[in-house]
C-alpha cells in the first residue's frame, strides 16, 4: 500500500473560490445525508430480487459499463478486450476471460478519465464505499484487484444491503412493456414494494420499423390477455399494461424517441398503419409517424391512470453499425442528433399542457434546447418538468450549466431534481452527491451574489435534492 | 414591520470573487447615475400623455407582467385567477376583481422567482422605488398591498414625475404602423417631444395570413391618405408613414418577424400576392415569402428616412391557441424556436449591407446564434450591431453569456448597448442597473485577468451605458 | 517615450482568483517554454524559403490580417483605406499606398479591439516581440511606426531567425494539390525538411460548381502526369499528388466543405457527375454531392498513405459578393452556418472510423456541436480528435468552453492539442502561449475543485501543448 493515501477531499467540485466555497459548504452540510429518490434508473430488477453479488472488479466496475468502455475504445482498444462478449459467438472474437487482464487494461488508463465524470464516480465509489487506498495505475492495478474481489464478497455488499448504506428511500426500475412484473410482485412480498418500483417503457413497440415489432406485439398480446389484432386491440392492450405497472407502484411511463414529435394522427391512419405493420416492417417515415401518434396517445392515456410521462428524445441510436451487430445495443455507439421541442410538442400541450393531471418531464442531450425551448415551455405549461442533466450531460459542467441556462426563465420549481439514470447501481451515492454539491455551489454564486438569501438557498437545495423529485413523480391519479 | 428591514445589498450582482468585485464596484459607481437611454420599450404613450396613477399593486406589478404570471401558471394558477380578463366575457371565467387576494397569490409565492431576473427586477423596484421594507410572503401581502396602495396614489409616483426621479433622458414607445401619432403629438406640444419618441411597427401589415389583414390595410389607407389598391399603393403609404413617424420623432423601425428572412421577390411577384391577399387570408408559405420580401423593401426605405431597422425573429406566438383565444396575445405563451441569421439576412445584406446610411439591429432568443452568425456579421458589415439580450435573455446569467459569447469577435462597439424592451414601466431603472453591474462585471474579469486597463474599462462602460444606445438608434439621414 | 513603458502582466489571461491563479501559474511556468508544434497554418512557403523581410508595420500588421481588417471595415473604414488593393485595378478604388496612413488608422482605433484576442495578439507582438513601449493611439501611432520599420529591416527578424526565436519544431504550411512542392523541396535541401512541412488541400478540385474547376483539373493533370480523362483518372492523380505530398513530409489532407456531408456516391453516379463537370459547372447540389463521395475517398485514400484527415467545415465564405468581387477572398466576410456532425459523418464512420490506420480531426466554427455530437464521437471512435477551438473561436473565451464542453465526454487525450491556424507568422508565439495560459487555467479550476491532482494537472498540460498535436497528425502508413 502507498505511504499517503488516496482521500478525497471534503470539498471536491463545491466551487474553488473561498466565499463561495464557505457558503457551499454550509449549503451541502444540510443535504449531504438526505434520502436518495432514484426515480428513473436502469438497474435490473433481478438483481434486487436476487440480492446476488456483484461479482468480480470488471463485472462491477468494468463491463457493464458504457461511460468507461467507450473511453477506452476511443483510444483503440476493442471490446472484447474489454471483456464485452460478442451477441453472437460467432460474430467477433471472444471476451477476454481473465478479469483481471480487463480491469490492469482500465488502471493503466486511468488517466483518460481525467475531467471526466467516469473519474468523479469511480473515485466516490472505489475510496468511499469500497475502501480502496492506492489511486489505479499498472503498478496498483493488481493489488486493487484482489482487495475488491474480497471485499466484493462479503455479505454486506450485496445489493439489498447497500440500499441501507446508500440510503436509498425509493429507486424506479425500467420494464419493458410486456414484463410480467414478477420480480417487483416477489419484492412486494417481501416488503420492498414502496422501495422499488417499476417504469413503463413501451418504445419498441411504438417503432413498428423494428424487425422484432411484430414478436414484440405477439408478446404484449399475451401478457395483457388482449387480442391485438388491429389498433384498438393495441390501445387496449397498452391500457391494460399501464394499469398492471400502476397497480405494481409505477409511477411514471418512459420514451426514448428520436425526435419529440407529438402529431397525433386520424385514428382511420393509425389504424391503417398498424394494419400494414402486421404484414411487415414499415418504411422509417411512417414508423416515425407512428411512435409521435403513440406519444400524442400516451399523454391521453396518463389522464386515465396518472403515470407521469418521462421524454428522452434526440439520440442517434447504433451509429456504428458494425459494433451493434457484433456486440449489440447500449455498447457506447449511441450519438446524439439536434432535437426540437417547440413545435414537435405543440399538439400534445396544445391538447393536454394545461391538463392539471397531466405531467410530462422532459430530458435532453442537446444543450441549445435549454433558455430557447425547454425553461420558456417549463417556465408556463402546469403540466411541464424539466428533467436533470441527461447522459453526457450529466457531469459538473453539464449540471452548472442546466441550472444556469434554465433557472432564469423556469426557476427552481419547474424542475425535476436529480434523476440519475444509471445502470452502475454502485455509483448512485457519487451521482446524487456529485449533483448536490454542484448545485450547492450554482445556489451559493447566487447567495455571495446578494441575489439569494442563505435561508432561501438551503430550502431550495432541500428541495432540489429530495423533494422535487418525490413530486414530480407523484402520480396524478391519487 | 420585521424587525430586519428588507435590504438590499449594493454590491449585488457583482462578481462573487473579491478581486473582480472591486473592481466592478468602482466601473458600477461611474455608471450607476448616468442617464437613462430606453430606446425600445412597450409603454404605451397614453399613459405618458395623461400621467394617471398606477392603480393597485395588482394592476402595477402582477396583471400586466407576462414573466411573473407566467411563472405562477406554470405552477397551476389561471390567468383569471390572477386578475387577467378574458378578451370575450362569453370565452372563460371573468377575472378576479379583488386584487387583494391576486397580490397575495404572489406574495405567497415568492419562492418560485428564486434565481428569476423578475425577483432581481421587484426587490429593485419594491425596495428602492416603493420603500417596502418587508419580504412578500403570506403573512406580509396585505401589509404591503396596503403600503403601496398609499404610495401609488401620491402625486410624485405618476409615470412624469417618475421620468425625472428615474433620470430618463429618452424613451421610445412601440406603435402601429397605422397610429395616428396624436398622443406623441400632445407630448411633443407639452415639452416633451425629444424625451418620448415613437417606433414604426408594421408586422400586422406584413404578414397577410391573419384574418385582420384586410381591415388593417383599410385602416393604413385611411391613415395614410394613400388608396392602398394594390402593392404599388402599399409601398407609397408605408412611405408614408415612415415619413410621418420620422417627423414625429421616430428614430427606428422595429420588426418582430417568425424567422430572419429577407428575401426579395420579384415584383411582379410581390404585386401578385398583394392582390390575392385583399381577396383573403395567403397561405403561411405565402405570407411567409411576402413578410420577407417587406424587410428587405424596409430596408430599402430607411435609406430615405432615416429610421434605423430592428429585427426581432424567433419566436413562435401564441403556442397554446386555447390562453390565445380565451385571454389574448400576449400571455406568457410565446415560444422561441431555432433561428437563423446567415443564409437569412444575405440577400438583404448584399443589397444593403456595406451602405454608410443602412442601419440594423439584430435580436435573438436563440442564443446558438451569437458566436457562430451574429458576432461574425457584427463584426464586418457596418451596417450591423447587435441589439442587447433580449426577453427570456434579459437575465444576469443571460447578459453574461452575451458579452462572452460576441466581444471576441464583435467586440463592445458592434453592439448597441442596453435595450430594456420593458412592458413594465417601474422595471426600468431596475433593468439599465441590473445591465450596467453585469458589464461592470465582466470587464472587471477583463481587467483582472489583465486584459484591459481599469481606465479603458470605465470608458466602455459608460459607453455601453449610455452613449452606444444614443449612437445605435441616431437616424442616419442627418 | 511615454513616461509608463508599456508592460504585459505575467500573470495575464490566468484565472482572476487567487487559489486558481496561483495553481495555473505553477502549470503554466512548465509548458511556457516548451517548442511550438505548428501543424495548420496558412504561412506560404515561400516566405519561408526566401526569408525576407516583413515589410513596413502595415504590411506586417494590417494588410494580410483579416481579423484586424474585419473589425475597421465592421466600423465603416473601407478595406483599400487599409491598403488592401483590388484584385482587379478597374474592379475599386486603389489601396492607400502610404502605409503610414493605414498604420494610423488602425492606432487610432486601438479601442475597437478591447476584449478581443487580436488586442491579446497583438499585445504579445509588439510587446514582446517588437520590443514596442506606447500603447498604439493617434498620438504615438507615428513614433511606433518608426520604430517597427526599423526593427523589421534588422536580419534577426526575418522569419527563418524568428523561428528559432520562437522555438518552432515544426510547421505546416497548407498547399494546393496542384503545388509543385519546390519551395518545400529547397527547403529540405537546405536542411530544413523536417521543420516545414506542407498539407494537401484539394478543396477546389472536390467543389464542381465553381467557374475555375476546369482549369484546376487541368492543372492536376499536369502536375500529376495523369491524363485525368475521367473520374478513375482523377482519382489515380489525387492519389498520386497525395503519395507527392507524403513523399515532401505532409502528415495531413485538409478539407474545408460547407457540410460534413460524407456520403459516397455510386461509382458510375460519381463518374458520371465528373463527366458532366468537365462540360461546365455542375449545378450546387449536383456539386454538394459530389463534394461528400470525395471527403469518403479521402478517408479511403488516407488508408494508403497514412495522410491525416482534417475536416473544417461550416462556413459560407464570401457573404458579400461585392466585397469578393472587388477586393477578392479571405477579406473578413466568410460567415459561419450551423453545421451537422452525427448523421453527416456516419457513412465514413461506418466504413472507417474502427480502422487503427485512419485518424480524422474536426474542427468546427459552431459551438453547438461541441457537447451534443463531437465529443460523444471523439469519445468513442478510436479514429476521431477534436481538433483545437478554430477561426472565431480561437479565443480565450472560445477556449474556456471548449475544454468545458467536450472534456466531461472526450477527455484531454481525444483531442489534438493546439493548432493556430494562423496567416500570421509573428502571432504564432502569441497564439500559442494563449492556449497554454487558457489550458492551465482549465486544469488549475480542476486542481482547485479537488478533481485533478497537481502532477496530473502538469503532465496533461505538457500533453496538451506538445506531445498530443504530434501525436495526432503522425503519419498512420508507419
Amino acid at each position: 500500500m502507498a505511504a499517503n493515501p488516496w482521500l478525497l477531499d471534503p470539498d471536491r467540485a463545491l466551487p474553488a473560490e473561498p466565499t463561495q466555497r464557505a457558503i457551499a459548504r454550509e449549503i451541502h452540510d444540510v443535504v449531504a445525508d438526505l434520502p436518495i429518490v432514484s426515480m428513473h434508473g436502469h438497474i435490473a430488477v433481478e438483481t434486487i430480487r436476487d440480492n446476488e453479488s456483484f461479482g468480480d472488479p470488471a463485472e462491477l466496475f468494468v463491463i457493464p459499463d458504457h461511460y468507461l468502455v467507450r473511453m477506452l475504445v476511443s483510444q483503440g482498444y476493442r471490446h472484447n478486450q474489454l471483456g464485452v462478449a460478442p451477441v453472437d459467438p460467432r460474430a467477433g472474437e471472444p471476451a477476454e476471460a481473465d478479469h483481471r487482464k480487463v480491469w490492469r487494461i482500465f488502471c493503466e488508463n486511468w488517466k483518460l478519465y481525467r475531467g471526466t465524470p467516469t473519474r468523479y464516480w469511480l473515485e466516490h465509489e472505489l475510496v468511499e464505499i469500497f475502501g480502496i487506498t492506492q489511486v489505479p495505475s499498472a503498478d496498483t492495478a493488481d493489488d486493487i484487484y484482489d482487495e475488491l474481489l474480497e471485499t466484493l464478497a462479503r455479505p454486506e455488499f450485496r445489493i439489498r444491503e447497500l440500499f441501507d448504506r446508500f440510503n436509498i428511500e425509493m429507486l424506479s426500475t425500467t420494464d419493458f412493456a410486456d414484463s410480467d412484473l414478477s420480480a417487483h410482485a416477489q419484492l412486494a412480498a417481501e416488503g420492498w414494494g414502496e422501495r422499488v418500483v417499476p417504469t413503463f417503457r413501451p418504445d419498441a413497440l411504438f417503432y413498428p420499423d423494428r424487425e422484432q415489432w411484430g414478436r414484440d406485439i405477439r408478446s404484449l398480446s399475451a401478457r395483457s390477455g388482449v387480442d391485438v389484432a388491429d389498433y384498438s386491440g393495441f390501445l387496449e392492450a397498452l391500457r391494460e399494461r399501464r394499469f398492471a405497472f400502476a397497480a405494481a407502484g409505477a409511477r411514471a411511463s418512459d420514451h426514448g424517441h428520436v425526435s419529440a414529435d407529438t402529431t397525433p394522427l386520424d385514428r382511420p391512419d393509425a389504424a391503417r398503419l398498424f394494419a400494414d405493420a402486421l404484414n411487415g416492417p414499415l418504411a422509417p417515415a411512417a414508423a416515425a409517424a407512428f411512435a409521435a401518434n403513440m406519444l400524442f396517445e400516451t399523454a391521453r392515456m396518463s389522464l386515465d391512470d396518472g403515470l407521469v410521462m418521462q421524454l428522452h428524445p434526440g439520440v442517434q441510436r447504433n451509429h456504428s453499425e458494425e459494433i451493434s451487430r457484433v456486440f449489440g445495443a447500449d455498447k457506447g455507439f449511441d450519438i446524439p442528433v439536434p432535437v426540437e421541442f417547440t413545435r414537435s410538442l405543440q399538439p400534445l400541450l396544445q391538447a393536454y399542457g394545461l391538463e392539471p393531471r397531466f405531467r410530462m418531464i422532459l430530458f435532453t442531450i442537446d444543450e441549445t434546447v435549454y433558455s430557447r425551448e425547454l425553461a420558456p415551455m417549463a417556465g408556463v405549461y402546469p403540466s411541464v418538468r424539466l428533467g436533470a442533466p441527461w447522459w453526457f450531460l450529466d457531469s459538473p459542467g453539464g449540471m452548472a450549466r442546466f441550472r444556469e441556462l434554465v433557472t432564469d426563465t423556469a426557476g427552481f420549481y419547474n424542475t425535476s431534481g436529480f434523476v440519475d439514470d444509471t445502470r452502475a447501481f454502485a455509483s448512485i451515492p457519487a451521482r446524487h452527491d456529485l449533483s448536490r454539491r454542484m448545485d450547492a455551489g450554482f445556489l451559493a454564486k447566487l447567495v455571495a451574489e446578494h441575489r439569494l438569501d442563505i435561508d432561501e438557498a438551503i430550502e431550495t437545495a432541500i428541495d432540489l435534492a429530495y423533494k422535487l423529485p418525490l413530486q414530480a413523480y407523484a402520480r396524478l391519479d391519487a
